[in-house]
């Protein structure tokens, strides 16, 4: 993409509203714009990072054989009557009458319409265990919107359900969500630490939230630094049947919130314990006949008898990562994007604007990279070279490919990296081997 | 996808809701179902086509120089004072107070929005032609919510918006929509006939509808065979300067809604005359400073002087376009799905359950197909031909592979089209290729 050709409006100025780092940033990089309190534009920068995390999301639930449907935001008032939830929810719940005064809402989550689907459609024990997920628009109308995409209203979520015929293979289905989950961030660049949590309005005995460390983190948490230490992809199960033992291996970890951390209790050594703050990054439930009582969702067993189904719901704020990454990942600068899910992977920048041979070698480059398939953000701007540096900085890409008329004379261009802030005078050859071309 | 595996929740009964083709098929195929009146859930089979539609019109936008964004689906009703259009827009809007008592909205269109966006970081005519687009869900919340997704309430739109110095650079980004709109249908396999038409609500004095022939066409509509008969895309621009002489050639074909139609003023040959029911597929429309001089939506050119930006929008009902391509292209026993948008490409079938002969080359087909990177729906249901060839044939797969016992001693397997209704008895490797693997 030329710069020329996109939307990037940065700022160069820090917003007076955002009180944390991944909010300032975003707002600075031109990534997203304020509507209203809690609802946001996701400008073409952002978008892109938001499509990205959201496809390694989905990939993963794919992966665990989750099948992916698509849920509408607005659901009938009379399904939270059924389970009981319609007045329970209070003032986070956005309510709506339509034209003909029938009680609407705008969804925060989704167990009862799924449950409502389920029970229509699944009535014989052969067809569980089913597991579905969608991603899709929430809305919760927090009182104090506030930190950005972290706590917003309007917000983009994967929920995923289970449903299964008793409580074994109930947790089955959870331990593959807790297998996908830890792959997830893995995947983002981010080191998540599954803690045991309490279920609150969900309901349920099993539950774990997913938190990672960063220093605006919302509340202290403890952990083993053995834990932090590890890749997990390279200890994930290779066969169902290792899957058990897999989650009893990674829940096995020291690892508390500050409610729960009792100090003289530590089961590891002083030196093994890491305090940090903690964002709270995904949240799993396993929760029994909670819904499918009251709704009726039950199925026929062999013997003709019915039973409630057991169910999970499997939580992950996809446009709440963006924030959770850029807190974990930037510098006085800017965001340093996990390669996977920056929005390009490579900057051009030509150092003196209106050099013809600085503007045909960054071509070149241009069309190298874009030919093998790699993202390139070319800025082509006439702008001081000041200001491109700072924006490149700011919008966080991997590599950037600096081209000025001195080099050219030597026949090489600078690469520098981002996150190390290593740079190198190549070839282009070399220039192109180094960002991976 | 095994269909064991998958969730394909298809009914055997006609829908007695269902008025049209394409709505009695999305239900009974399994690719929606209703929630509340005009509101649906997309299941998996129907959220496969929704995508495959998606991707292609974000592709066609893409090669237009569109840039994707995404705005909210919640909006400030203060926008839509700004512009005037609160009012007018009466009970079709879906009017929401939140906790705070504010007046907010879920979007039916976004002119308000995006102009917003644009007046706060584009003031200068260097930052000019700019084309945005996004693909969001809308509500409208019709009086009579029918016909399925052909007009729901809660709707996937693509709505694209030009910024432009004067109206002859206008005219340019309207004429580069003319064509991605043209190029997006024939890509569909849709024949879609531009209609030069009333802007209505949205105002403004150069706009185009996209009508599509069924025979359950909301309204009659006039063209010249010979537009039907040709491909779009073999004549399609090849560069910048031949886009006007292109678009004066595609809209110089006479075509008429019935409103506009003179039986006693057709400028051509009776017999080149064709009358059929039309559905409309998109509209685009050329309103010049309608919302930017009301909204202050100004820039400064060169001399220093301000003037309001030249504006266009151009919709694409992307939810809707999968009824109107069933509408287009079914038959007595289901869907038949173009090949560009179809949820698996090919389907595999076993005749004989439990016929371990069967499901072994079964698997093998499925092996190599995917491998190939085909997307595959193999039924390895515990079911009855007869119900699996009802299935297949609903959901309207492209290509069906048939497994019997008498064809694998013969060594062959039967391969059917879904258009055509053609049978061959095929070799496997002969098979894999009609398939195109």
């Amino acid at each position: 993409m030329r710069l020329s050709q996109f939307f990037l409006p940065t700022l160069k100025e820090n917003p007076a509203e955002a009180q944390i780092a991944s909010h300032r940033l975003m707002l600075r990089a031109g990534m997203i714009r304020q509507q209203s309190a809690g609802i946001y534009t996701w400008l073409p920068l952002g978008l892109r990072v938001l499509r990205k995390v959201e496809a390694i999301v989905r990939e993963e639930q794919n992966r665990a054989g989750v099948v992916e449907l698509l849920m509408p935001t607005i659901q009938s008032a009379d399904l939270w009557r059924e389970s009981g939830r319609y007045d329970d929810y209070g003032k986070e719940m956005l309510r709506i009458t339509d034209r003909h005064e029938r009680e609407l809402l705008y969804g925060p989550t989704n167990e009862e319409m799924l449950t409502d689907i389920v029970r229509t459609f699944v009535k014989s024990y052969k067809q569980l265990p089913l597991n579905l997920y969608h991603i899709q628009w929430k809305f919760r109308d927090e009182v104090r919107p506030r930190f950005g995409v972290m706590r917003g209203r309007e917000f983009l979520m994967k929920d995923a359900y289970s449903f299964d015929l008793d409580e074994a293979s109930a947790r089955v289905s959870y331990n593959k969500q807790f297998l996908a989950y830890l792959r997830t961030y893995a995947r983002l660049g981010l080191k998540a630490i599954p803690m045991k949590a309490d279920t609150g309005p969900i309901g349920g005995d099993l539950s774990h939230e997913f938190i990672i460390l960063a220093e605006t983190g919302e509340s202290q948490v403890f952990c083993d630094k053995d834990w932090l230490d590890l890749d997990v992809l390279d200890k994930a199960p290779k066969s169902a049947e290792e899957l058990q033992s897999f989650v009893d291996w990674a829940t096995g970890f020291y690892a508390a919130t500050e409610e729960k951390h009792d100090p003289n209790a530590v089961p590891i050594p002083a030196d093994r314990l890491h305090s940090a703050r903690g964002i709270e990054v995904g949240h799993i439930f396993y929760f029994g006949e909670k819904y499918s009582k009251p709704m009726n969702a039950t199925i026929t067993l062999a013997d003709g008898s019915t039973t409630p189904m057991h169910m999970g719901s499997y939580g992950v704020g996809v446009s709440r990562l963006l924030g959770a990454i850029i807190e974990a990942s930037h510098d006085e600068a800017g965001i340093i994007w996990p390669e996977a899910v920056a929005p390009y992977h490579v900057g051009i920048i030509t150092m003196k604007a209106g050099d013809a041979a600085s503007d045909a070698k960054a071509q070149e480059i241009y069309a190298a990279l874009t030919a093998k398939g790699i993202d390139v953000l070319y800025d082509d701007r006439d702008e001081r070279a000041g200001v491109k540096f700072a924006d490149l900085d700011l919008i966080g890409l991997p590599w950037q490919i600096i081209i000025g008329p001195r080099g050219l004379e030597k026949g090489v261009v600078e690469v520098k990296n981002r996150r190390t802030g290593q740079r190198d005078e190549l070839s282009v050859t070399d220039a192109l081997a180094r960002v991976g071309a």
